[in-house]
């Protein structure tokens, strides 16, 4: 049986911006494993109820379904030693920053920059469900979210790790890019896939990494459906 | 000869701030090595001259001097390959990014809130040369610098992702310190020499952390001397 990943869609079943879904789609290509992609949606609990929860990604390879984004390089790195994700001891312990890195300081600039876009790019049947679990997530609604200009100030500040790091190296882990790459560039895919917002200006070392990123493994990033290739995304 | 750690010193030769040298101690605690400081000022630039450059840490072990506090790291574990605190690959690649974290991240709301406790923990024949130095690469005075509330909220925010990854594990680099720890907790021996800011609550799990770090070597951190511990250091 083909490996199967569960990948959050969108208002069209190519739209694919799930940052943790972009993560494990980099490692795969990582490890140059075949799998198939199941698109689903935020509010399609029962299709992925096997896995006892109710978030992607899950990945079913064989008789094993591995759910969080992590766990999931985890596994590959387990099952697949070849072109280690994380690797182990303190390479794999300084791995799990960049995690958090990606979740508590980009994402936050992020979402007050491309809140609505995000909003627009839900499939209809799931945006009850989104604006729901994110506002109580947040603690205001979407609106009151939405302040691109705040967003890209705050992105700006926490990008500034990330700047120095990448004035050195082409890549997070280095010459080649591994698990910490992919841990972070999760987030610029879920930024791309749904807005045209540019987050970095084109003269940051992080534009000329996000470039590299998106070009690896034939283009996987470069290639995904964007909302603007999507006919009718902005409420015609 | 004895290894010599030229370490940058304030008011008194006992008051040890800056967090560069304050990496370099605990990475020599690490490996278990002994060393002599010597107290050095930032106007003392001959005493450094044999190292063909002006900053401390300055690192003479025998024949060889090495300078920057991430290049004595690495120095550290060619020459004295045990309890590495980089390692090498992928390890050594991420640890870098915790060098960014602190100077970028973490540094900037830390010396909002600290800079007049730091200018008063310089050495009184220092200050022209470090308010002058420091306002030119601030590009503001060291008064509207000086924003306590602002430092905190920066450092706020700043210090999430290090709370997660501290909400998961004892230290940074997992279940032992590492080079990761000490590239951070350097700066918060620099905040706690010399200024008597609560950073951190209680409550987070990174002033859990700062606690095992000040612990750590038998106490290093915990019993240097701190500005309040020093007679007549405010303005008397």
């Amino acid at each position: 049986m083909a490996r199967q990943l569960y990948d959050l869609c969108g208002i069209d079943d190519r739209l694919r911006f799930s940052p943790y879904c972009w993560r494990v789609k980099l490692a795969l290509a990582h490890k140059g494993l075949d799998y198939e992609t199941r698109p689903w949606h935020f509010t399609d609990k029962d299709a992925i109820g096997f896995s006892e929860q109710g978030k992607v990604p899950v990945f079913v390879d064989g008789e094993h379904t591995v759910v969080d984004s992590y766990e999931i390089f985890r596994y590959l790195d387990r099952a697949y030693p070849d072109n280690p994700l994380l690797g182990e001891g303190e390479a794999e312990s300084r791995a799990r920053f960049f995690k958090f890195y990606a979740e508590r300081s980009l994402a936050p600039g992020m979402m007050r920059t491309i809140v609505m876009d995000l909003f627009n790019a839900v499939h209809p049947k799931d945006r009850d469900y989104f604006r729901e679990t994110r506002e109580k997530a947040m603690g205001r609604t979407l609106e009151e979210v939405h302040a691109p200009s705040t967003g890209l100030t705050l992105l700006d500040k926490a990008l500034e790790p990330l700047r120095g790091r990448l004035s050195e190296a082409e890549f997070l882990d280095g010459d080649a890019p591994a698990g910490a790459d992919y841990l972070i560039f999760g987030h610029f895919m879920w930024a791309r896939t749904v807005s045209t917002a540019d987050l970095v200006s084109n003269a940051d070392p992080v534009y000329a990494w996000m470039e590299r990123m998106l070009g690896l493994h034939g283009g996987l990033g470069r290639s995904a459906t964007r909302i603007v290739d999507i006919e009718g995304a902005y409420g015609s």
